[in-house]
């Protein structure tokens, strides 16, 4: 073996039939590597502000590597916590009127860190039915019992928190979902929370720069700061970088710390992410009024696509099947529009959709020939 | 409740308590924040060829940054693959072996990615016991049926195998233990699992460019390119970035590409963590003996602090508790010499001790100076 007589192959003979079942089904995904110079009109990716090239973000970056290097080193508890990290965490918890916050390497990390260390044998987690992978994961992850109740409904949740026999109870929403772009009933998800002792965890992945002004839906609802909400937000969408924040009260910070294994057992996010997340989140101070231009795309595009208006940037569109969805975003693509094609199990009701998402900056002329080849492809397949 | 009427404090009430017995218990973890400039010498961190602030590493970050923007703006499977993401999985699986990589945005989420993959009811997962806590998470989200090993048993492991139902299997090992420092027994691992029928998946996060002159335990097995052989690396230690890549044939990163959840819903890595880590394998691949250092100062290290000699770089030295470690580690740091203290839960074997690395790079004279600190250190407080 160690002189490569190479055995029958174990993984192709694994794999391969599950690849031809994939096929068969119109289900398999490729990766489309995407030149850096492509002048495609972007509705699918989620840099909703649209800072990944805004020079005050690159330009933030480039000075942070420069300053502090490529990589954080270790973990946040070792060398990996630079001041650049503190400064983030506190100016995010600040903007979205948190006591505290905490940086992970990715927003799918911060959600594994926070439920898995407040859930456990002690602790019943009840989960809307529309929450994203992550989530999804970290229910799975934390050795908790796990609700799962139908999307958006309260009523549901008030029950399986008063028939629990746990004394702790997390809840979790997000405050836009991240495929169908409707938004989660905060205001009365934090009162049942609060009236049955239980802590609420808002996703707001697509919430931050967005809704409320940028300061999220959460925000939005008055419930930042209180003592049993808890934010979590991703710095890889609006924030036009890589990265997740944790943000509640300040035991919670401290008690992360000690007990989120995707904190505690995983380098720190590098510092020239960190620094792109402080530079977006200063333009969206400094320009408040950036995330309306957000709100008048998403609205244009789902008026001509005939569906619900989103809370946020995410624009939803049912699709007859996953064949048809291809097919559509491939249009597009051929006429300089990218847009999202979500076939299961990127979905959370099994309907395949085109997923457009609304971009700050696109100027007019985008936007007509955007909404132009979307219905016409939309009529094509259907 | 939305005019801020603050109720009783939910997360106070329960995590104060929490936060008070670990501090009892001598295990209250604090995060240090760094400042660019201090001028420590740093034995603490996984920068282990000193690559981190190298101005090819940096300017490598600086141009990524201005062609593509700060972040890759969203899954890999949207808009989220570069061609930079191509380049460096398919150099990284040159460099190393393989047929094929794929890049995840942490080392911790490739891990969960691949396992969960390639795991499931028909999955055995057959693990050694002193895998890192990404490993450990993996195995609980797999869904597997897991049976945790002696640590390099391989006899244990070939049992486990003989006696499963599962049609499939998988062995979970690292090529240098990230905590001891010490090596597993690859060849005998890769033919025990050829003879069961299973795949042996080896985390290399503390091999890549350290063992192997920079390729990897698997390599300097001849085991990398078998077709049961998969390997992790991350990008975050001697890569000096951030990001992890999972290597092996390349029906199995189709595989992933369709099936590991921590990759199809995650933000793709930024484009300057990749930039980075391509950068730092041109200059490990130009310079092959670049590695060597690290074994030296690794042996010197050992040797003064009279313990066994490391695998890679990471000298593990036992300690009589968590005080002691803490303490050592702050008469260092005083000294001018920042190591790692690692106690429960951060140790496979619940012994609290120092974690020293070798880097690249350290003059003779810093290693003297950090040598003769550690060893008076070391006898101040046992
Ligand atoms: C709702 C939601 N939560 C969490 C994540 C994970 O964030 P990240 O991609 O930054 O890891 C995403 C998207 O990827 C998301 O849509
Ligand atoms: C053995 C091992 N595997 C995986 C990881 C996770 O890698 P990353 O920190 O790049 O997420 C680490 C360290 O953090 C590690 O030591």
């Amino acid at each position: 073996m160690a002189d490569g007589a190479a055995p029958v192959g174990l993984l192709t003979q694994w794999l391969t039939p599950l690849a031809a079942g994939r096929d068969a089904r119109g289900l398999t995904r490729r990766l489309r590597p995407r030149a850096a110079g492509d002048d495609l009109i972007d509705l699918a990716g989620n840099d909703y502000l649209g800072l990944a090239r805004d020079p005050r973000v690159v330009e933030a970056a480039v000075a942070a590597v420069r300053e502090w290097g490529a990589g954080a080193t270790a973990s946040r508890l070792v060398t990996g916590t630079t001041t650049l990290h503190t400064e983030l965490e506190s100016s995010l918890a600040a903007f979205t009127g948190h006591a505290a916050g905490l940086a992970f390497s990715s927003g799918y990390l911060a959600n594994l860190g926070v439920v898995t260390a407040l859930g456990g044998a002690e602790t019943l987690v009840v989960s809307d039915a529309h929450v994203h992978a992550s989530l999804v994961d970290a229910c799975r992850l934390s050795r908790s019992r796990v609700e799962i109740v139908p999307h958006n409904d309260v009523e549901a949740v008030g029950k399986a928190l008063a028939n629990r026999n746990e004394p702790h109870a997390l809840v979790l929403a997000e405050s836009v979902y991240s495929v169908l772009g409707d938004a989660a009933p905060l205001t009365a998800l934090a009162a049942v929370a609060l009236e049955h002792d239980a802590v609420l965890l808002v996703d707001e992945a697509h919430g931050i720069g967005v809704t409320g002004h940028g300061r999220g839906g959460v925000a939005a609802a008055g419930l930042a700061g209180l003592d049993h909400v808890v934010v979590t937000v991703t710095l890889s969408k609006a924030l036009a970088s890589q990265g997740g924040v944790v943000l509640g009260p300040a035991v919670l910070r401290e008690h992360l710390v000690n007990r989120a294994r995707s904190f505690i057992f995983d380098t720190g996010l590098s510092p020239a992410a960190c620094a792109a997340a402080l530079a977006a989140l200063r333009i969206l101070t400094d320009e408040p009024t950036r995330p309306d231009s957000i709100h008048a795309t998403a609205r244009r595009l789902a008026d001509e696509c005939g569906v619900t208006p989103s809370a946020g940037a995410v624009v939803s569109v049912p699709m007859p099947g996953p064949r048809e969805t291809v097919r559509a975003a491939e249009l597009c693509l051929a006429n300089g529009v990218r847009v999202g094609s979500f076939r299961p199990p990127s979905v959370p009701d099994g309907i395949s959709r085109l997923r457009l998402t609304a971009r700050a900056g696109l100027t007019a002329d985008e936007l007509d020939h955007a909404c132009h080849t979307i219905t016409a492809a939309l009529q094509e397949v259907s």
